[in-house]
This record gives C-alpha cells, sequence and structure tokens, in this order.
C-alpha cells in the first residue's frame, strides 16, 4: 500500500491555529478586555425568512409517502437550476440547463474538480491567494506558480504573457484582497487562458457584494471565456448559507480539451463520486431567486456592506492605504508603520482589542498586510472601527 | 492542458439507460400493462416524523441571530458523532470521538477516500461489485482485480492468500448480491489485509438490514480492523436519507501507513475540499438515533423486510435458487431455465410486467444471475411475487 506522498509536502493549517492561540493568550492575561473578532470569513445574519419557510415545507413534504423524495437529479433539481438560469440571464449570460451543477459548496466543487485535470499541469494561482487553491494542488502533487498581486496593481495581477500554465485560478472579487477585476481585466485573463488552452478556474462566491457597474459578477460576461473557464458560485455569502450549504458550477457546453467535454467529465465525476445536495436545501436555494427570498438576501448584504463602509471610512480617516472594502465584504489594509503582519496583529490586539488576519498567512506577497471582515455586528463593527483608528493614530 | 486521460478507460453508465429503454418500448407497445419496478435502489418511505420535526426545528433555528450557525465543526458536530459513538457502543465497538466524520453520503466518502491513496496501488473488488467501486479507481488509474464470487460460495468469495492487493472493497450486506458476511469470514478478510498491509475499505451501508446475531454490522466487531479498516455508513438505507444525504465514516487511529496517520489525512483531506453536512440534516440524523427515532425509521426498515420475505418466500415456492433477502433489502436469484441476464429480464417484463436488474450489469460473474429489491410498495411486491412465481413455472 503506498499512501499519496503528496500529503507530506502540505504545509501546516497554522494560521488560524496560531490566531486562536495568540488571542486566548492575551484573553486570559487580560480577562476584562472585550475582544472584536474582524478575522472571521463566516456570516452572522441568519437565513432569511422565507428561506426558512422552504426549507420547513421542504420538510414536511419529505415526511409525507406522495411527496417523499430519495435520490435527486444527477445536475441537480430542474427547479433550482432553472432559478440559477434566470439568475444568468439577469446579466446577459445565456446558459443551457446542463452546464449547471448544484453542489454542496464551491470549495467542494473547486477542489473535486482537478480530477478531471492530470496531475503533470502547471497551475497558476494569485499571491496573496485563497489556502484551498494551492492545498487540494499540492494534494495531487501539480507544480505551482505564483501571480503576484501588489499594491501597485491595486491587487489586481494582470496575466503574464511569458509565463506558461495549465490551469488558472481567479477570484473575483477576491478571498483575501477584496479587490474585484474590472471587465477589461477580466477579458485579459480569458485571452490568455485561451491563447495558451489553458482552464480558467472562476470563483465568484463573493459576486453578490459587487456595487460597481464595470465589475462582472460572472467570467462569462466575457467574451471568449466559454471556451476556457468553469466557474464556482456558492449561496453562502450572498444568503448566509455556510451552514446550509449550496452552490452552483457551470461548465460550458464549448469547453474542450484533449478530445473531451468537461462538462461530460464533471458529469461522470459527480454521479460517480457524489449524490447532490440535499432536497430541502436545493428547495432553500431556490428560495433565494425569488422576489421575497432576493430582497431578503439583500438585507443582510447591505447590512456587511455597511460594515465594510464603516472600516473603509476610518481607515481613510486615519490615512492608511488599503483595497476591498468595496464590492467585497474583506477590507485589506497596508500595516501601518511598516509593521509587519504578525507584529501588526499583536499591538491591535493589545491596544484596540480588535482581531484580525495577518496578510502573510495568504502568501508572501501579504506579507506588510492585513484582512479585516465585515461579517460581524453592527455595533461591534462601530466599536472596533473607532479603536483601530485610535491604535494607527498613536502609533 | 492535460486532462485526466483515464476518464476515456469508463466503460458506459449503461445498465440503467438500457433497462430505462426496454421499459420504455414494452411500454409504448403495451400502454395497457402495469408495470411494477424491484428494479430500484432507491427507498420509497417518508422521512420519519422525529426525523421531519427535528428538521423543522433546525431549520427555525437557522432563521433566528441567536441560534444560527454558519460553518460547522470539521469533522460535524458533536451532538452527532456522540450519536454515532453511542450506536457503536451498543455493538461493542469503542471509538475515539476523533475517530469519526460526518459527511454527505458513502459514495462521496468511498469515492473520495481514494485521494489518500497512490495511483500506483493494486486494488481488489468483488465480481459482481457496486459500479462505484470499479469507477472511481478507474478514474485515477489503478489496477483493478477481482475476487470472483459464485452459488458456490453463496456469492461471499474469501481470500485468496496468493493473491497481492494494497486496497480491498467489501460490502456487506452486500448491493447487488445481498449476501452478508459471518464474523468468521470477515475475520479472514481483516487478517489477509494485515498480512498484505492492505487498507480494507468496508461499506456498511446496509447493516441496518441485519437479523442474523452472526452477521456483523461494522467491520470493527472484528479483532485487528482497526489497523487495516475504514468504514463507510450512511442514512441512506438505515432511515431514508437517500435525498436528505448524510454519513457517517470510522477512520481509525490506529490506522497507519507510510509513516502518516490517515485518519489525520483523511481530516486534511475533508477540510481542504468539504464544508461538512448542513447543520439541519447533521440535527435530522441525530434524531434518528433517538428512541422516537430508532423505533420509527425500524419500522420502515420492518416494511422492507417484509417485502423481501414475500419475495424470497415466491422464490422458494418456484425452486429457484436466490441468496440475500435476509440481512438485506437485495435479492439476488439465479435466473431460470439457464437464461441469461438479460433474457430473463426480456420475459419477466413481457410476461410479468415486473422490472429487475440483469446481474450481468454488475460484472462477469452476474452473467445468468438477477437483482430484486425490497424498496417497493407491499401491495405492489406483493403482485409481482405471484407474476414472478407464476412466469417461473410457465418456463
Amino acid at each position: 500500500m503506498k499512501i499519496n506522498e503528496n500529503y507530506k509536502a502540505l504545509a501546516g493549517n497554522y494560521l488560524f491555529s496560531e490566531i486562536g492561540k495568540r488571542v486566548a493568550a492575551y484573553s486570559a492575561a487580560h480577562p476584562e478586555k472585550e475582544i472584536i473578532r474582524l478575522g472571521i470569513g463566516d456570516v452572522t445574519q441568519p437565513l432569511a425568512a422565507p428561506v426558512v419557510e422552504a426549507l420547513k415545507a421542504a420538510s414536511e413534504e419529505m415526511g409525507k409517502a406522495e411527496t417523499f423524495r430519495g435520490y435527486g437529479p444527477d445536475q441537480g433539481y430542474d427547479f433550482l437550476r432553472e432559478a440559477v438560469q434566470a439568475e444568468y440571464a439577469l446579466r446577459g449570460v445565456s446558459l443551457d440547463i446542463d452546464e449547471i451543477f448544484i453542489g454542496d459548496g464551491a470549495k467542494s466543487d473547486s477542489g473535486n474538480i482537478l480530477d478531471l485535470f492530470d496531475t503533470d499541469n502547471t497551475v497558476l494561482v494569485p499571491d496573496p491567494v485563497y489556502p484551498a487553491y494551492v492545498d487540494t494542488n499540492t494534494m495531487a502533487g501539480r507544480r505551482i506558480i505564483y501571480a503576484a498581486a501588489t499594491r501597485a496593481d491595486g491587487f489586481l495581477p494582470l496575466p503574464d504573457s511569458t509565463v506558461q500554465a495549465d490551469i488558472i485560478y481567479i477570484c473575483s472579487p477576491n478571498n483575501p484582497t477584496g479587490a474585484a477585476y474590472t471587465k477589461d481585466a477580466l477579458s485579459a485573463w480569458v485571452d490568455y487562458a485561451n491563447r495558451l488552452g489553458a482552464v480558467l478556474l472562476f470563483d465568484a462566491a463573493y459576486e453578490r457584494f459587487i456595487t460597481d457597474p464595470d465589475v462582472p459578477h460572472s467570467i462569462f460576461e466575457v467574451e471568449g471565456a466559454k471556451e476556457c473557464a468553469i466557474e464556482f458560485c456558492s449561496l453562502s455569502k450572498t444568503a448566509g448559507f455556510t451552514g446550509t450549504r449550496c452552490s452552483y458550477t457551470i461548465v460550458p457546453m464549448a469547453l474542450r480539451r484533449g478530445g473531451l467535454s468537461l462538462n461530460k467529465m464533471w458529469l461522470r465525476r459527480q454521479t460517480t463520486k457524489y449524490n447532490g445536495a440535499p432536497y430541502i436545501v436545493q428547495r432553500a436555494a431556490a428560495a433565494v431567486f425569488t422576489p421575497a427570498g432576493r430582497e431578503a438576501t439583500r438585507q443582510a448584504i447591505d447590512y456587511y456592506r455597511a460594515n465594510a463602509a464603516v472600516i473603509a471610512h476610518a481607515l481613510d480617516e486615519a490615512g492608511v492605504w488599503y483595497c476591498g472594502g468595496k464590492n467585497s465584504p474583506y477590507i485589506w489594509m497596508q500595516c501601518p508603520g511598516g509593521l509587519s503582519s504578525w507584529d501588526f496583529f499583536d499591538v491591535l490586539l493589545d491596544k484596540a482589542n480588535v482581531v484580525g488576519t495577518p496578510g502573510a498567512g495568504f502568501g508572501t506577497q501579504g506579507e506588510g498586510y492585513f484582512r479585516l471582515t465585515a461579517f460581524g455586528s453592527a455595533e461591534k463593527t462601530r466599536a472596533a472601527a473607532q479603536r483601530l483608528k485610535e491604535t494607527i493614530a498613536a502609533l
């Protein structure tokens, strides 16, 4: 028995455990301090009422022989795929229903999609990067190269025509930087991928935070994307589904490599290794796309957007450079006073009792930067923003 | 970009589509005939009332800020893992809570576990076999060898000490044959796996159908199994969760290969490529293990067991050899009159208007055999059993 030796090459998951350790130590030493966490990437607003109603109604259906549902359709129920199809149509993107696959999360889908690709491919990811893109490819032994993102490009690197890559990751609006590509910039990535014959894996998990009309919600708003891109989207951030689990992945019929349709390969992968999202969850997801569901989930997004604006305003007042905060629940700030990511973490914890995430944890280009998130309560976010501003002023 | 060329080696999914085609053609030619389907492997009884109540209560929780749940714990909620732990304790199996992983299905888990193993391993599967064991390994390019099951061994092959294997699949009670291993027989497999240093993947999806006290519900009832086995179990058949999706996978701490803990490798795989089963589903699953849930789900199992007994009785009267039907919802019968699997399919469809599954669809050793399932309604199962008996008598 030979194990997959690539697991030995995985870096430890130290970022959040190290944060936890430092916060615990500080709390133990200062039990009287009220700590505010702006490090979390998880939503806090409850599921919208129409979503809860859909869950309860579907649960009732499952309890009656006449309306009970067993194994669902391979790619998800039509009622949900049609809702997703209509959502894309609103953005001018026309999808065949068989291009839409319902899953249980963008993390699952974007990890599992790698089953379709040989391990002998070069993977291009941005730096800083959502760690799962790196870890899932490290597990398979693929070569990983980085597109350095910097303050100079607003943490939105453009393709380097001298670099060869086979699999390209783009997350826009980005986790962790909050930066969002314009249509022109995405078009440059699509053209680059098509020129190389690469596959572009587009993570649209944060699309619902977009307000700028020039920032596409979907890679398929860009010409040529159907020949190179796969898109992952989720209701986790759109509708607070981090604990309810539902995603949709778009694999265009036009996307072929090595003589095979990636759509048909993904269908075969999913029918062989997956059995679909729960019926009740698919009903809940469909409720998100109804007028009532749309209105209710927009309120939660607006709540987080207001938090992001509060943090951004404090940084504006403090004269600190940042990106994100607009089109995104994440604010990516430069550490003041030339501090390293972890030194600023310690200062902020000690002086402001605010917890964020050191940018260095997301890649070498993240050193000297710091991530704050807008998923907390409005009251605590306001308090944290005030303390943040004061702490920076006192440095 | 190189695709995973192994996908080209996958056999088509022809079995159920061919059945569908033949049934559709017959129905079109004979619209007046009432066809009874005993080919399905999906449950039909609704979710038990305590399960539905748990779903609704958890849905309410998700709608309130105070009780909302976002991302869950990596391996599943403690309330469910503790219920699974207590369930195993009832069988005399002591598990550490961290040996228990909650998932969304035994099919997902038994497919995804292969991420932990090198592609250069030899896989031993029984023939006939649940097709996913073969397809998931074909996708990864592993060498597959077969342990032939025959009428002579009651479709329960024992290990051949001259055969080398690295990954071994055992499903007991078996899909498709319904045959279930005794403790002594499973002990022979565990000893064989330990001698080879192989990993034994044990599929316990049908354990709830076991009535025979000598048939283990878990591979961990067998001494030495914690050093070689991983067990997959699901609520799909136990509690009608085929459309609700919840599984539990046991990876013992004692199971190490190549210097690594497979438990820690699986934890890393799941935290990187999965985000857990929905909170509401985990609450529903926990309700299955309460006294009320246990009683209600037992009633559904008893209902299917009674169906299996009706079919078995008809075959006894017809003088046809079969296995399963006891300890299992599946009946695996020898085709009467020396007919091939597909010829008997056609005869049964034409003369009895009953649909089953040709054994040849599950492997070469399935030729001349036929699978019937107990998941239909009691009334239709009785009618089908009567027609089956008459058809065999008239051959």
